[in-house]
């Protein structure tokens, strides 16, 4: 029943990030690059991160953020429009589905961050 | 910077149900299991299936959906808690987040699902 090769891309990494062990694990599906950032094992908070289709200029399109479980606060979708951004671009603007569960919220930890989500490229 | 032992456990499969080709990918956190199924490449309707926090006693204990990302039917909601009623109970009541890109929602079909599921068990 299981295939030898994975149909569906996922890679996954661990880090310290300002010392704080860290998993990112990228999945790739057709309609959504699905992203978590762990340090604390949990999927944590859920948010879609959904590049303007209404936009097809580059310099002007606009990035929305929604979250879809967990709390949300305005510091959730600073960080996940960080982190995700390029990704979307990177994968022809596919939307991101992203996992947030942080310790430390830095702009040096979400830097180091971002380096490791794109050690996991799946797109 | 990779980990020679992936840390956060996920399996996946491919399998034929009523000869369309089914992905499944298992994936373990500590406060969620992540189980897509798909029949598109899709990430699908996200669904959280979450055991009643009031219940102690098992044969009473109910098991509510809610749609978090997609078409927010009927089906969806009777598939979701057919299909991942079972994992919650045995990954000791955690919650399931189900995504479900599914063409055949026939009670032969989810059977065969289930299935595939049990193959990819992380919890």
């Amino acid at each position: 029943m299981s295939s030898p090769e994975p149909i569906i891309r996922s890679k996954q990494t661990e880090t310290e990030v300002n010392g704080v062990s860290t998993q990112v694990i990228c999945t790739e599906f057709s309609n959504y690059i699905f992203i978590v950032l762990t340090q604390y094992g949990k999927i944590g908070t859920l948010v879609s991160v959904t590049p303007d289709s209404r936009s097809n200029d580059i310099s002007t399109s606009t990035i929305s953020t929604k979250v879809l479980l967990g709390k949300d606060e305005p510091l959730t979708h600073v960080c996940a429009k960080n982190l995700a951004t390029f990704v979307s671009q990177e994968a022809g603007n596919r939307p991101v589905l992203l996992g947030l569960a942080l310790k430390d919220f830095s702009l040096e930890a979400i830097k180091q961050m971002k380096d490791a989500i794109k050690s996991c490229q799946v797109w």
